[in-house]
């Protein structure tokens, strides 16, 4: 955890002193959001007549209804997140079995192409068989 | 769109006239929100010590940082939205190849299937024609 540190940020034309945890760079960023927000109300005619505790209610208001909406469009990525989280599953899932059933007849190739190996050699040895057979005994007889 | 509502809401013990086109629900709870930061600093003696202005304005930081943490932690999730997108895609991309790939395997094996039935078939025949040749002589030869 980094150390506790103390800076000046200038909010509203005012210096205020803030000390924590945080990273200047990243306080500076806050106060230049808050300062925009105080410009953007500012700007407003009516804004100017209400009293100081009604400028900043509004000013909190308004940071909050920015929080709320970061905040519901976190949660709805979130959301999102377990949604393809689930989808990513069942692809693996799916691609697990399409790669198992591919081995399966990778097997099946193999083993049907040694089947039809085999079966030419005997094809060729039957073939062989056959025409000593039928020429065979002819050449016997005329021997004797 | 939702009709201009205008409302009543409790904002640190004052009463505060909203209108907006948010559902009343929604600024029910921002303001309870903001109620429960006003709380919260008041439950510090050092908060007390302090002037309106430096009041509103931690107010204000504070609730900006709720904001600023929400927002980073949307945009991680989005980050991390669009990694997962990827990671889909690839698994689909995956996918089709996995089942291309057992289709024309499946294809072989029927074709391989093929070739092995008529091979057999084949091969029962030439049995038979080798078994008629190796019997057909010696008869006639006995008839003679």
């Amino acid at each position: 955890m980094s150390a506790k540190k103390s800076l000046d940020v200038l909010i509203g034309g005012k210096v205020y002193k803030l000390s924590g945890y945080e990273e200047e760079e990243y306080l500076q960023k806050v106060a230049a959001y808050i300062n925009g927000k105080l410009d953007e109300f500012e700007a407003m005619e009516d804004f100017k007549l209400l009293n100081t505790d009604m400028r900043s209610t509004l000013i909190e208001l308004n940071i909050a209804d920015d929080y709320f909406k970061a905040k519901a469009l976190a949660e709805k990525y979130e959301g999102d997140l377990s949604e393809k989280d689930k989808e990513i599953y069942d692809l693996k899932h799916e691609l697990i079995g399409a790669q198992m059933k591919a081995e399966g007849l990778e097997d099946q190739v193999r083993q049907l192409t040694d089947e039809k190996k085999e079966l030419l050699t005997n094809k060729a040895k039957l073939e062989a068989s056959l025409e000593d057979a039928l020429l065979g005994p002819t050449d016997d007889g005329d021997k004797e």
